[in-house]
């Protein structure tokens, strides 16, 4: 489209006219800088009232700008690795116009969604795949014959997840259009974050050596980026000079072509970088450094309080960080006394120390603390290891990213029988992160390993008493799982314990665990209220069963159970076998989760899968009526 | 001990006489040659008679002999990767004299076991978690004030897997006695495994640079080795030097010594090397070269036809890769049919090319074979990435290794509805490779992703079937699963089908599914025989399950489900939760398996876990008598 459509007389840019992506390849630098700055203003006025995720997103303004000058999405394809940074994209892809819509209920959603977008390449939501999927989408063009790019974008705190480095090292042998960005922003700069975080910051250090390498690449690359030809021949040159003025980076060892680093914040520099990594048609790693929350007044005003946290907290995906009293909190200051009394505890986390309340014994314990950074596989194993030495490891995770260490629970900590504690945090329905973060599986999954215990306490109180029966009595894995956020004020009244609370009823007996025990329990005073009586069955050691459990339920004509969590696999499931074939002849119905929960409130996402109290009074009123 | 008392007046040593390991440390060069030729007649004669592995423990007999020279095992702890090298490791830590019974139902275990010997430091089978268990234990150690040393053992082609970096990234940044032994025996060698191998290769051709750092660290770190103190010194100077003469390593980015590469058959450099290892006190990654089969006459005498095979399929838990009809070849040749007929169809595989019968594929389509290496989670990933560029990609993996991949086919393939196919492999018992290796949790693993479609062919006709709908006609993801070896002879007699196979019977139905049908047939005969008729229902396409299946088995009294698979979570778990919610009032009993079961012959599991045709007909009979 013309310039004229969206840049007035006045050399004002609108975002609104555009026609984007394609508009972008036509602005001259002046203009870029105009446009990231309505990109600015944009994001900080939205997110602040949306919520999301704004610090990552405001890092990489330019960076998503100059990958839409430089490459032609959807024929070139961009994957976002974990997602929380494509607000940008989403903006520079057609969808600027709905953006104030992000997050909520039939809005777009905070995570890239091909279902959304063709822009959209690959669902992301969980970390260090992105360099997986773009090798894949690589390969797919070269064996169709396609000159297209395929492009992950990765973060720094990704890359000490395992599933880069399988990428890496797949992807660098192939002579295909792979261009990884890594975008360092140096999130994953702790003293707890491995060696990884050690070797970016030493290149970002040592000024001299990669500020050469890059001046090489610029005078070789440069003026005018031509295409195949011309471009190999430079190469070879340059490959030439590069053995005798420069060292090899652990990318070139995998076998990638290094460019950097690149100030992310410099679109001339950020388009140069991308036209050069064009050029080489094999796998090349571009080294961009961003700058977290960049050109956010209350960030640059007061850049430690505001860096500390979410540079930390790298793939937490609310910045719910406060110290208010939430099942996290709760969790982490407990764990603390229980460490108090017995040395042998030891607290591990993913790179999540304050979404799931372990600063507090980070602070109080240092030494028996543990930050591996995005590494759920390494984590679980390496508890393994503590645990032959006899210390108690507690690996606090949220239910979505424990996904990933499905096979290390169950070879390395089970076969053996070691004694592991898991917190499971962010347990059932988390809301507006949508289908990709819900921690609706995790039942299925943790129920199947042998001889596990799993706890689903419903109030503060009763996460209590789990989380210190796990770690002091159990002698295997055990999981203590609760949900994001805040306990329901609505309790049902009784004495806390660990294993399940029964009150009587008539006919109908509603069995629940967890936090919707207070839909539940609510639903049953309501129900009692319109005369029906009927009974509630909490469990709070959802597995294994207790026989007495199934007695209890044995006394009712009607057993309806409701779980916060997947159909498939759930302990509703497991119940009704029970109940089966131990001859029970009554009415059993399973009201769960069927699949993936698209996002919205955790209300509303509750809700729409019947699980409030006013969904349940209704089921049981049909059941009773029909 | 005297060595009198293990080595004769000629000199010869005798492995049954000996304390071990504690004699070890005491022999000189010559009689640890000689014992390594005691060490390599034990294994050959041995293994060439139970089975098992041979070629990669014939690599590790100097290794393994100098470890335990070195190391003071139990205190000091030696963890091995993927464990099937553990031999010699077993044969030393006193069971010389059982290692007859290696494998065999009651006799030694084929990998390490904690319960059989404290000389067994973590349970290993799966790859690439030595690294993270050792990296437990040594930060154990340093929590506890304890001077022992954590030794991981880790072949190159585990190098490939993602924890291999999660662990080097998180022990690279201790300060603990963590020491990892890179056994690089070249088995990942193939222009398939990428980035790493490639580069590990380059390392040890340019025998200049590694060479010279390596007389380096001899000339400084020798004669004598000593403590501490003195070590400590030399290394300052040692890394002065080194700045000005060497390049730095990938291993050395990732903040481990690097030493290496060490003649893995030459007891002398490899002692040196591990007391220089040891002198560091922080963490150390010492390379050492093996030849995979060293010592054994087939092998010497054609060393291409011997190495070739096992080489590349580095993971394979048995040396049965013959071209003999099994389920594998039918897989793989049917996958090469389809793939003549549809151009869009890839295969990948990670690391077992052969044992998956992909051999045929990679030879007819090489451009569309994939083999990523041990990277289960980049196979799934990689595949969503080829799967959104329209191809087909069909993944073949053994049931136990896809745990890796929960996540994956959750969130990367699931979500967004990707088409894909799992060929799972070694699905149901294994036998001897025992509970790290029995293919028993794919169901409930496989069943809780939401809009799968999982198969489960008995015979080479329904598997052929099967595979050609999951391919051709479904949609998203799909899994075909099937057993280790081969059809069983019996089949039921009807006409193969994808769906499910009813035979007739009156009160009672056996339920079942994959090989075992012939084990429910058989077990039906008998009991017709003996005046029972029970009807079979064979489920091929076991989920999600056909509503026929439900009427059929409601026309039932007696419901009794077959499964060679865990119980929970499995689908007779599910059948009965379906049954009782649709108001089934009969008999229902689920036999599956419980946990783990312990290596044996396949018909022994089988049996044991009450699933052969005898203890079917056993079982139903005390029914109807009961």
């Amino acid at each position: 489209m013309s310039k004229e459509n969206f840049i007035d007389a006045a050399g004002d840019v609108s975002l609104e006219q555009m026609q984007l992506p394609e508009d972008l390849a036509g602005l001259n630098i002046a203009e870029c800088k105009l446009l990231c700055e309505k990109i600015r203003e944009l994001l900080i006025n939205t997110v602040t009232t949306t919520g999301g995720h704004l610090a990552s997103n405001l890092g990489v303004v330019e960076l998503t700008l100059a990958l839409h000058r430089q490459f032609h999405s959807p024929d070139d394809r961009i994957v976002w690795d974990v997602g929380h940074q494509a607000y940008v994209h989403k903006i520079l892809t057609g969808r600027c116009d709905r953006f104030a819509t992000i997050r909520q209920e039939g809005g777009l959603a905070g995570f890239p969604k091909p279902c959304e977008s063709p822009h959209d390449a690959f669902v992301t939501g969980h970390s260090s795949t992105a360099v997986s999927a773009a090798c894949g989408i690589a390969e797919a063009f070269r064996i169709q014959g396609s000159p297209n790019y395929a492009v992950a974008v990765v973060g720094d705190g990704a890359a000490t997840g395992g599933m880069f480095f399988e990428g890496l090292n797949n992807g660098g042998k192939t002579r295909s259009n792979l261009i990884v960005i890594l975008n360092d922003n140096e999130c994953a700069i702790s003293k707890n974050v491995g060696a990884v975080a050690k070797y970016l910051a030493d290149m970002r250090s040592s000024k001299g050596y990669v500020q050469t390498k890059w001046a090489v690449e610029r005078a070789l690359g440069k003026t005018p980026v031509i295409g195949k030809p011309i471009a190999g021949v430079l190469k070879n040159t340059k490959d030439k000079l590069r053995q005798n003025i420069e060292q090899t980076t652990m990318f070139e060892d995998m076998g990638f072509v290094y460019l950097g680093p690149i100030d992310g914040h410099d679109v001339e520099e950020l388009d140069e970088a991308l036209a050069v990594a064009k050029s080489y048609h094999r796998p090349v790693l571009v080294h961009v450094r961003t700058i977290k929350g960049k050109g956010y007044a209350p960030a640059e005003a007061n850049p430690g309080e505001y860096h500390g946290i979410p540079r930390i907290d790298v793939e937490s995906k609310n910045p719910e960080i406060s110290t208010d009293e939430c099942y996290s909190t709760v969790f982490g200051r407990e764990l603390v006394r229980l460490a108090k009394e017995d040395k042998r505890i030891c607290a591990v986390t993913a790179a999540m120390k304050y979404g799931t309340g372990l600063q507090f014994f980070g602070a109080a314990y240092p030494q028996r603390f543990f930050d591996v950074g995005i590494a759920e596989q390494h984590a679980v194993t390496f508890s393994g290891g503590l645990a032959t030495q006899g210390l108690i490891p507690v690996f606090a995770v949220y239910s979505t990213f424990l996904q990933r260490s499905y096979d290390q629970l169950l070879h390395d900590i089970s076969i053996a029988g070691l004694h592991m504690v898991l917190g499971v945090d962010r347990a059932g329905i988390v809301g507006e992160d949508g289908e990709t973060h819900q921690g609706v599986f995790d039942v299925p999954m943790l129920t199947a390993i042998p001889h596990i215990c799993v706890y689903s306490p419903a109030t503060y109180e009763e996460l209590v008493l789990c989380l210190r029966k796990a770690v002091q009595q159990d002698k295997g894995l055990s999981a203590v799982r609760y949900p994001r956020g805040h306990a329901p004020k609505y309790t049902l009244g009784t004495k806390a314990n660990t294993n399940f609370t029964h009150i009587q009823g008539e006919k109908t007996l509603l069995v629940t665990y967890g936090r919707i025990t207070a839909e539940v329990g609510k639903a049953a005073d309501a129900l009692r209220t319109d005369g029906i009586s009927c009974g509630v069955l909490q469990l709070t050691t959802i597995w294994p069963l207790d026989d007495a459990v199934l007695e209890i339920a044995k006394e009712y004509e009607n057993v309806y159970f409701f779980e916060e969590g997947d159909e498939v696999g759930g302990i509703g499931e497991k119940l009704a076998g029970m109940l089966l074939e131990s001859g029970y002849r009554g009415n059993y119905r399973h009201n769960a989760v069927h699949g993936f929960v698209h996002h919205a409130s955790v209300e509303r996402c509750l809700e729409k899968v019947g699980l409030t109290a006013s969904e349940i009074v209704k089921f049981v009123k049909e059941q009773h009526n029909g």
